[in-house]
């Protein structure tokens, strides 16, 4: 009974991670890149900005699904630690961006997106003894927040 | 062996689905709604234009993934039939923007979309048995073109 309830809930819970994450994306929308970044002074491998978008909507999409995937295997009552990890470095990833494009505190986001890398880090070896393709779908976020981490350092140096 | 070399090719196979899927997304890309698209009558729920990068950005990558959860189960060697259909409705997907966009056909777009239509939802049935949070991550796609389809068939009614 209660496996199939669960079970029942299984493709509502794909879309309840989605919203969750897109919550997350969503803090980012409010802050939008204004006069302040454009007056920066920015390094010559500097990504064009329209590549954010794109970039981050897919990996929100992963990070929902890995989390989903990880949850499918027991639900809070058995994952409750990975799954935490992941919320955590969830609001980590929400912080970053008013602070950033918020506060213009680039050496505090600095500092946040090496603990946010940390957290991230954390997560996928949390998950990766629940569920292997969750892992790797984490992959290319860590990868991203490496460079985004490079990045907001590069500008944090180069703007002081 | 095998098993050994095919399981260290799985994260960069992740890779390989997401650049297959964005590839047809690409090829939306080059034909993009243009003087000719303003110039239609719509109807009122006609959604807002930014809303179409963000959900087919989503939508490609669920769809990658969904890919890649069912090529796991034994690749191309056990998988074929529902990988060919999962690539059938890819090109399919990739040859509706070219119709609509590029050459106006609004009516011949609303058979291949109704086309586009059936082999998602016969993609689907195929992953059922494969890997069931491969077919949920079809879902959302699956909802997304059906509006798709209907947004296009009123288009085509309203601009005869």
């Amino acid at each position: 009974m209660t496996i199939n309830s669960t079970s029942s809930r299984r493709p509502l819970a794909l879309a309840g991670w989605i919203l969750l994450c897109f919550a997350a994306a969503a803090m980012g929308g409010l802050f939008m890149p204004g006069e302040w970044y454009g007056s920066l002074k920015k390094p010559s491998w500097n990504p064009p900005g329209w590549i954010f978008g794109p970039v981050w909507t897919a990996l929100y999409t992963m990070m929902a699904v890995a989390a989903w995937l990880v949850w499918r295997q027991g639900g809070w009552a058995r994952q409750r630690k990975p799954l935490l990890m992941f919320l955590g470095q969830l609001v980590l990833n929400a912080l970053w961006t008013p602070l950033f494009f918020g506060l213009h505190r680039t050496g505090v986001a600095f500092a946040e997106i090496i603990l946010l890398w940390l957290a991230i880090a954390w997560t996928i070896t949390a998950f990766w003894h629940v569920h292997r393709a969750a892992t790797w779908l984490l992959a290319p976020y860590l990868v991203w927040v490496s460079f985004a981490a490079v990045l907001n350092g590069t500008l944090w140096r180069l703007n002081p």
